[in-house]
């Protein structure tokens, strides 16, 4: 790659940049950037890169785009990037779905350009250009979304593009891609969200402080529930009807444990309580989590 | 305190071990142990205390009993102490809901001994002698419960015994800590099997090999779900009322958040993804956790 533009630079994009510079992997690194204070903080940062005032000056001069702002903004940087867009030029995303995001880019993108989706399995409850770090994609997955007009050499360029900052790259369409992280990952964070909410809920209903009890398991969900609401709003509009379809699966199972525990089915129970622990062992297998025990965090 | 007997020597039982060695708490501890795994474990990591044959012979000679197994061993263990235990004698325990077990010891104890029930709270998902740390306590809840017939210099001496173990204590009714720990601790590990399962679901359903993207949620859910099942069907048995009350606001407010989602309700679910903020900058405030990003553990 000579240049590279990213667009949004909080925590992925600024990780991006990071690492970026730390492995050489490009020439020149334009930043767009639409917030002030996030302009402010890359600036106290001294973080590499040239912000860019207007768009279109790193739009022409890039030979990748990866715009990592919330899905929400795809729409209108498209139309500001349309008139200075070129066909070779390689254009992606971090966005975690990708139907909607693939409707969008169809519908407005000009149609002679080519943008591969991309989704790095990276992150954190905390957002921002002060919260990056070089190693964030290091030995995490990195999914390419292909479709029917999918370029193989741009799929060949970005592939290579994300080995270098360090992640392993699969190829999935996009309704797989939609359907896996509804489960994986979009399902998780609501279910942390709801949890908090329903913790809220019952200490305004008995008037209890029971916040300072939650060592015991309700803790490490509000850690996931403190997640940027704009990011979560997009992922889980642009892949309602799948996560729609996860909520009904978890809410039928929720309702059979339920049963178990009011009849005090002792053998349906442990047997789904065993169950579970098999894809622990699976996840520590695949090196997806440590297999050290957690304390809590002093 | 001269004597203390620690019936079950898992992680809590095998915890409070290394503890009250360290801090030279007592004069003599005792051991039993039913499991001979757990015996030998205990040999080979050479942790202090007399391991007993006869539970009898440590039953009689101590100032304190604390009973580290799961809540369902309690009424077995009463039948064998009842004829052993001296009025002056403390017991306590250290499971996790309150109401069933004190209706437990209300039937099956004998008439003038004392049990003030104890809830550190404090664990882990791994469970066994081998995990124990004399720290477990440090710094952390413990509750005692106070009910009609508790003995007040039984909860001075207690509570005393905690404090030099590291806890802070609290005092409370087995109605509001069952209500309490329904919402902070037994839901969010319901929900933590219940999306371990779910997932497992969808994994057959589909066909589709998700487990090995589970770095963007679900791997936190499943170490929650790793923990021990009997003590967890125990929990659940033992606080259905309270439980099954949490599961159906639960379920309520997920029905709320598949209606925003559905109807790309944006002020109302963002309401949501915001309010829920205020519960983690209050868990950080009660040092509960610390304030420092999660980006999975390597």
């Amino acid at each position: 790659m000579k240049n590279i533009l990213i667009i949004g630079c909080g925590l992925l994009g600024s990780s991006l940049l990071r690492r970026i510079q730390k492995k050489k992997i490009a020439n020149k690194i334009f930043i767009y950037e639409k917030s002030k204070k996030n302009i402010r903080k890359i600036k106290r940062l001294k973080l590499p890169g040239i912000i860019l005032k207007k768009l279109e000056d790193g739009v022409k001069k890039s030979d990748l785009i990866i715009l990592c702002t919330p899905m929400s903004e795809y729409k209108n940087l498209i139309l500001k990037m349309n008139n200075f867009l070129l066909p070779k030029t390689i254009i992606t995303d971090v966005g975690s779905s990708k139907i909607e995001s693939s409707k969008i880019i169809k519908k407005f993108l000009r149609k002679d350009v080519n943008w591969t989706q991309s989704h790095p399995i990276a992150g954190s409850e905390v957002s921002g250009p002060e919260n990056g770090k070089q190693n964030l994609f290091e030995n995490k997955w990195c999914v390419l979304i292909k479709e029917k007009n999918t370029k193989k050499n741009h799929v060949i360029k970005l592939s290579n593009f994300w080995k270098k900052v360090g992640s392993k790259v699969v190829i999935m369409s996009p309704d797989r891609h939609d359907k896996i992280f509804s489960i994986t990952s979009h399902l998780p964070h609501l279910i942390a969200y709801n949890l908090v909410k329903s913790a809220q809920d019952f200490e305004k209903m008995q008037k209890y402080d029971l916040i300072k009890y939650s060592a015991g398991g309700l803790r490490d969900f509000s850690r996931i529930a403190a997640s940027n609401e704009i990011m979560w709003r997009d992922i889980f509009f642009n892949n309602k009807k799948n996560i729609s379809k996860a909520i009904d699966l978890f809410i039928r199972n929720l309702h059979s444990f339920k049963k178990d525990i009011n009849e005090k089915n002792n053998q349906s129970i442990l047997k789904k309580l065993i169950n579970t622990k098999k894809v622990r062992t699976k996840i520590i297998k695949l090196k997806q989590d440590i297999n050290k025990p957690d304390f809590g965090r002093n």
